[in-house]
């Protein structure tokens, strides 16, 4: 942590901030610049609030020195963590491809899009039962019933499945239910939720919030990984910017980022990170390239009367397609799909 | 709903957008331009999800007309909604202040805040006893015991109280504590919060997320709404931007737009919007010249040795001041404090 | 300057940074905390470009300590600057207000226009000859025809003059006619500009780029400042955010945070930075309050058949009734309108 | 364009609207729903604002039905443009390789740097005379006599070069030494720049404003288009958003974007897209698997000690190892470099 003072702080003020630093038994080191003083303060800042010293007379301001993750950082973890799901491997040189559909609708939906996945190529099932919507006029999800239809087609296409929890209360349930369990972008910060997630044993896919920067998602997963569940798995999924022209910014720019900051395994998620179908394929090419190590994508036998997220979901022919092609380029990274 | 077909749709393209308005109970009106064909869809649009139309062959985008929130829409509630607690009335000629600390940390530091507040001319409490906190490293807050010293001090001072939750399985506990219950940025879009805030009888303070539009801010509150609650005060808090001089980027224009969307009362948070405190009082100065109906400030009696967000906090006498210049812009907007 | 090294830098890449910051005439205090070594670097480093560091072996990155402005800042100029043009103060106690016409369209339009603001308690004139347009479609402005009308109605209704300049070869036709140039948005990085205008003895209005920080604008400021042109007033205009709502945000921080970096008057525009005209004057208050020198919005009288701009611009007895409100808000902050 | 009125709108002031869309030269298509009227607008929207419609009583908002391009549109040149440069044909199954320092700096510098491009397979030198930079204090570039020095290493070394225009005084004496005119992203929306350059018939690469849209990226284009320079080539260099890890976030999905909207080759720079030479390989990678048509990026032969841009700089073996990365990719791609 670095304290930078004001260019007219008194002798008397770096004196204040000296003494406030060993009292949080940390070392003050402070050096005298021309036209400012800082103050450099040595050992685990970690459990101190950098911006508590804004308050004293003549701070200019506070900089972090070290990350505020551990658990989650490479520092700590140089080898590459590879997450075991019923025989998939994730954060392998194979690259991953789950696929599903947004929301599980019905029987009949559920299977025949579970039995495109399968054909395609796909390694796990993806299938919403409780949803996130912004609305509270459209469907909201099938609930219980969407995890039992999700587990039937588990077994009946021999698919892990992934599927998402909102609230604290349906983590013990919907783990009885999946083989992984999704944080969705909107609770990243749901911090009940990530402790009750930490305390269970089951492999999470953490999504980035629209609003969260890379150290955030990074924190968030530390808040699963102090609990006590070392299986977390990060998921790129697009930014909120300026840009209308997509729904989300897809920021590739994470992937390597992630990479080099954590031993986490990085999904992208083209279907939210575009927002439109067409353009799926193409991101999802380019989070492969970039080196992530698996996507996530919305399949649907009919998206054009899909009860959410249609306008970003495959058919199952341009879902093969997809797949197809994202081989050729895991190809060209020396992986496989 | 307005659905524009691409440049070189054809007219099969056009009929198949019809006819899947019309099974959706809608009406199509199709207008052919000289380089495009639009749809205009006649009817209640919010049950439908737009995009669902992006899927159709042909079709560039569609475009909302009707704002998707109606319970929350000043068309159908032209009075400004009031909100009375014990006393207070938000959302009337009066300005209203709710001040206090970030966290509850004890006792002392409670009661010393609150007769600070009561003293300056404050008219409810705030405190934090369960705390969103992106780190797992640093003080969560005091939970239940933190609920018991706001009422004691509520009780003491005769200040109605608003204090957060995080999780749907403590909103009825935190009911039984507090006079306001607030919903923070983090949990804005948190629907299994909003429903069950929406299912008790409580004011509720909904703050707007860091990276939510009004629109989504607005749908928030329908969610609550729409579950039964009509006492919802809305709360601007700043937003993340691309400026780093500033924690948040306060949204001053979001008060008059909130103010001509909304019947409901509209809130502002300096501390929050801003970050530091040198900034606190300027900002609510241009709140209330802008039109809000209050602001909530963080009061500390110590802001240097603050469990949390010391920085952007008030002491006592800055807080006094505060409210006296706050006081002399609400005389000009011809309102009280 | 703090060069952080990386978890696992050697002492021969700390000795290598060493070396390169004393080759640039710095002197390196080497701090080796329990994770991380960090090198403060003690000296000017206005003339070196920090990211140069990242390139050393074992350099995670490096974080500036000294703002890069010198002739902008207050730490050096600690007394507010006062602008006085033909007989007004800008950066006085006086809030001072520009208006007029986005473009000049005809001598009726702005000697109409002119006779509004005059009569309303208006200032100083404002139209555009020269405009910056998204398309190449629409009206760019009358030129030089332009700006003999406004010296016209300047000389008819004695008030100084604004107009904007676009190009470095304009920039002395257009001191010739105008009390205060303007550099507008789009321009503020527009380095062969600002050097032209600052070899100016004019008066300057530098508008805030839409994707400008606050630091950035003070650069720019630099750049005028620095080729001898000491009369700079800098204008908060609205930056580009996720909100759609409004076709800007307003940076309401921007105001205090400049009045206490900078001693150049800060001056609001409010049209811009709302592009609406039902918020121009509730931001015209709310920048009052928070501190504003001067507010510059638009004002047309047929607003609906304005050649650009018109959403946002004020019939005149809106203007005139903007100008009473702004004065209750400017008594209230103990100042004159 | 389609004209939403007020939910209270009367048929009065729906019949002023009509009136004036009439005046226009255009035709009003009045649609009355539930809830709203709309008023449909056929014919060509583009010489009209559709903002003054906003100051028409009872108008709530005013939404856009065409593109405000034409000339830079696919829907009238559904062929790829393809860009011919001495033998180097820019938007053909090749993907180019463009390359070279941030800035000349000097002979050997650049003759260096230029030999490493050339043996490593890049296709196009870049290297830049007149430099855009934030602060007064740092280099400014070489101007004419890096001109002359990049006309040497074009000829020593066979590579047609790109060079940056900033001014369009310079735009003639620049348009004798390069073979392509680099308008850069702070100057994207420098009209009188755009205008210039589109009055000579020189190749042009267009960079994307790091605030810019895709929309307004394409209305640059139409600029230089409409002044008569049909030999445009798009640059996606990254935008400014929240995330602060990188320098810029790359814009990956505009990539598919501007391949659907428009014919004009798009080419990646993952320098600027990133900040960070660690991540210029990946991004490159996954840009050309997204569908750039080429990529631009920064080589040093001594980055740590480059004059501007060091911390984004490749060195040359860096570079070579880099091109053979992006060749597998292209192959993936079924194109070739």
């Amino acid at each position: 942590m670095i304290i930078v003072m004001k260019h007219n702080a008194t002798q008397g003020e770096v004196a204040q901030v000296i003494a406030q630093v060993e009292t949080l038994g940390l070392q003050a080191r402070p050096i005298i610049g021309e036209e400012r003083t800082v103050v450099a303060v040595v050992g685990d800042e970690r459990p101190v609030e950098p911006e508590q010293f804004e308050l004293f007379a003549g701070v200019e301001r506070v900089m972090r020195v070290l990350h505020p993750f551990k658990l989650a950082s490479r520092d700590f973890h140089p080898e590459d963590l590879v997450v075991k799901i019923n025989g998939v491997s994730v954060g392998s040189s194979q690259v991953i491809v789950m696929a599903g559909p947004c929301s599980v609708e019905s029987r009949e939906q559920l299977m025949e899009t579970a039995a495109a996945v399968k054909e395609a190529g796909g390694h796990i099932l993806r299938g919403g039962a409780f949803k996130p919507r912004t609305s509270p006029y459209v469907f909201q999800g099938l609930g219980l019933k969407g995890l039992e239809l999700l587990r039937e087609a588990r077994d009946a296409y021999q698919l892990p499945i992934i599927t998402e929890v909102l609230s604290p209360q349906d983590v013990y349930l919907v783990a009885q239910y999946t083989d992984i369990i999704q944080v969705g972008a909107r609770n990243m910060q749901n911090f009940a939720l990530l402790q009750t997630v930490g305390e269970t044993n089951k492999p999470v896919l953490l999504k980035r919030g629209m609003m969260s920067t890379v150290e955030e998602l990074l924190m968030a997963a530390e808040y699963v990984l102090s609990h006590g569940n070392s299986r977390v798995m990060l998921c790129e999924r697009g930014i909120r910017t300026f840009e209308t022209s997509t729904r989300n910014t897809f920021d590739i720019n994470a992937i390597p980022v992630l990479k080099s900051l954590t031993h986490l395994p990085v999904i992208a998620d083209p279907s939210h990170g575009t927002g439109k179908w067409e353009l799926v394929t193409p991101i999802a090419r380019a989070a492969v390239a970039a080196g992530a190590d698996g996507v996530i994508v919305e399949v649907h036998c009919d998206p054009a009367h899909a009860l959410s997220d249609g306008a970003q979901s495959l058919k199952p022919e341009k879902f093969a397609a997809m797949v197809s092609e994202v081989r050729c380029i895991a190809e060209a990274m020396k992986r496989t799909v």
